[in-house]
């Protein structure tokens, strides 16, 4: 997706995260969303993350995923910086499974939302659904694509509906 | 906000989530959003459910912000039946403050996004508020407004900070 | 047990299920109970889930068994557009153990009851004990079959009442 | 409900669960289902627990209710002395909320089978409507009442759409 | 310990607990404390585990151990059918790693009691310690043993101050 | 119990663990057990609490109970440095329920034995209960008022069978 | 402690959170040690918290105290912009008990370290007399009124030792 | 770090720890603090744990990490023996991942404070840096040592933004 414009910017913790943030890649990859996809890590580099932040609107970035696991800030605080929406993934957690990285993610407190997403990489692919849908509301092809993803989705259930085969 | 055409639909599972969730409402009152609000149980009227969801993209909106408790049901069958991106607002339950709610809503397996807030009042105003972003990326005055709500938000802590006073 | 008219029906969230959710057709097909077993994606395949429920009294069954993970809504929406009483498995999830699948399903606002079992395996095996017991009160053979099985069960640990053998 | 032969047994704990468990016996009420009511605690009274269990059967009971909090051994130890279907009904302990409850009654071993309704009040509720659908299988006349309930219930939601009313 | 007549009890609810409760008996081997081991199930053979409480007294056993998993009613069970001392050991499940066995053990409701020790082997090892050190009060020679098995666990510890070697 | 050589020490963190803790002599009053109370501080009185323990056989303690609250170290500490056997009674905590205080208790290492009680006041109603019947496996009039307390704690419950009542 | 130049900051990220920080102050105040206190918002006053912390060594904090509720990120990001130690104090938040401020303050990634205090207005007393300790390294007058400090405290256990007095 | 006097001690409750808290050590190599390292366990060598604690302010440690796991008292019980600052880290359990670890160091008293990381091998290696921190305040070599630690960790992820590569 390098020549378009991205609207879409994946950014995780660490390099430890892209086996997770992958999945929303993966998706953007199918329905032709363009992003750019880096390492931004609030707690090691926090002023890369201002920077990240500050400029996300004149990017011209329409929706941030942003990936991190433990005490995860990275999603909370992109959100301080920026009027763009951000929707975070919590990455599962060595020590708690991931309800560390939950907690640190959905329960920001009143004026700074973030649009949480499931644990781990489910919750990653969904982001970038769930960003598709957000921009295919101004995006008619996309809303098309969107709609194929999904009713490809449906059949793949409704043609083996037998578990046992 | 009456005259209008609501671009985004606030709904709940009971009446009892509207002390939450007027707090979704209160801010897009507050920034001049268009909404529509009511009722909507899955597990009571799951056939409106489904007309509701099956028409939100033909009513116009552009996010719907679903509240609900307990086994929180709502917020992901709207998901399943629509592509109009959909904010979950976990409520919270009288027996497990809410981390059934949290759970319900945020663990949604891969394909059907929702994007979650905060347990409780904080997480329905920050919908509110993750709505009002998404729309501002199309919307430039809806943007000016969000910005001079946080510049407001910050003054109010800046300009008090010891919290002695 | 394809001959017989299938008093239950086992359905699932998705063919991953399968493994947990075989436990209670293996019951069945233990106790000569008849029943169907088919995938229904509360998420996915969220007509065929209400086409299901609506047909499930006209089908015959006389009770549902419906397992799912993570947010966990198949059962309960299943309990909210039929009278047949639904039994629910919840399913293990890979991030938080099934505790999200238990409070996804048991947590059923007032209204729309679901009787839930055991997390994974254990669960399922039970949903169809339960199962045949519920048909037992009408059905003085399948009580035989069960007190049989009981008994058996029963015995098997009275036999082998030392540890380290 | 006193002159009709009871086809359900609602048992609790200890009398401090009344408050929770006559949910049940209300909703046994409306349906116009006979019931008998009754305290058994399974540590203070575990001869009339056996005793209870044995004789349930005999004494005609389709299915049994037993609510309990704490180390909720109620609904288990039944479930091992009888092949009439338990219903458990988790009661809000007062230091755990009811997850102690919970986890008692629902994460019952391979074997015997406890259909486990939410934690508090809504659960009682729930489980004299489960009660009631499984007769319902086999009685029309109920069937037709617990639709009316139904209905009744859904109409009281979309008579009512608007939460600021 | 065949010849001494038993004087602590270690039952446990299914062959599987045994890897778990050999702890127990290891450390009464130990110590020369003579006990009973046997497998007697809540759920699979209720009437065998009153049996065998209504006759712990008569049998001399001084302390029971009694572990189980899940929904784990043997220690409380037991405790609610006799006056001996009841040490409960929380096994490990396999779905909620213990904690849904350590509350079902511990929160037992006011009048009767369980000894409650850590999840797992580490709390099977130290029912049997506990088990000797109640014993102990009244015999000097296992007190004397008690001692030497608590002074070498200490010099092994003071002897070894480095973790690196 | 003031005349009688104490059998059994009680002790608590701090004053306010009393609330909590006097059910544990109010047990013993009614069981005629000769008991010592008195505040040890893990925390704030180490010193107290290493000569408390190391005396502990020495004053004829036979069963120690030991309420605590949060990080909850007295039992296992007392554990570490005495024979006699330690009952941990979980005092709730104002902020996480006292599960802090249950782990805090339960969880000890193998090799140093606490049998835990269930979270406040019924814990510890309980701790008096299970010294008793430690004591009473050597003492045959304390067995008979244990008798005479469950038969009348039995007759209790069944005496008024109705919950509504 | 005006006019001594602050060698601790106590930094909280609301007015709310006054009521638990302001027992850090008091205990500062008892020791006199001087500090300064100021409101900073990680997500409403980002730019102030980065400022607050680039500026905090020069500024010749020796400890920084944060407390903060719910996703809480105001002491890890403070963390990340300054090398003077950070100590965190989890604010009790209204659904999840402080969980979540726990969870969102003490598992922060390798690298970035905040010293972890407890739950609630306890955590705070203790984050000032953590920060007591830490200057009395070297400072022998503040030693010694933190051995002061400490005497009278256990000489309040010591001197009032029944607790039913 | 064999000749210089040690200003850190690194303690834990058994050789088992080490895995975890060798990253303490690996930290403090690094960064050329000299420490001392030990086994003290809180439950099998309480004399030893006196003896530590009470010396180390005459050792000439001005920080102690301590680590444990399960019902963690170490760090605590240190505390409770001297002035000298202490920093916990919980070791991962095998049953409770570490939850119980976590609790029962974190949740100290007012009076007693422990400063917490984060479970496991991630804690570890922050006590060590945290400690290196605080001595800092007063080392200007280290705090250069420090400052080049972290704009190496900085770099690092500014070097490879790139998580595909």
């Amino acid at each position: 997706m390098s020549n378009a414009k991205p609207q879409v910017a994946v950014v995780m913790g660490s390099k430890s995260d892209w086996t997770t943030m992958q999945e929303a890649t993966a998706v953007l990859d199918d329905l032709q969303v363009a992003y750019h996809v880096e390492i931004v890590s609030a707690h090691r580099t926090p002023d890369k993350l201002f920077d990240f932040a500050e400029n996300a609107q004149r990017n011209g970035y329409k929706v941030i995923i942003a990936g991190a696991g433990g005490a995860a800030h990275l999603p909370g605080m992109i959100a301080a910086k920026t009027l763009v929406p951000v929707l975070g993934v919590p990455v599962k957690s060595s020590m708690l499974s991931g309800v560390d990285s939950l907690y640190s993610i959905v329960q920001m407190p009143k004026g700074i939302p973030v649009g949480t997403l499931a644990i781990g990489p489910a919750g990653a692919a969904n982001a970038g659904l769930l960003a598709a849908q957000i921009l295919a509301a101004w995006d008619g092809e996309l809303l098309a694509r969107l709609q194929a993803f999904r009713q490809k989705q449906t059949a793949a259930v409704l043609d083996n509906p037998d578990p046992r085969d």
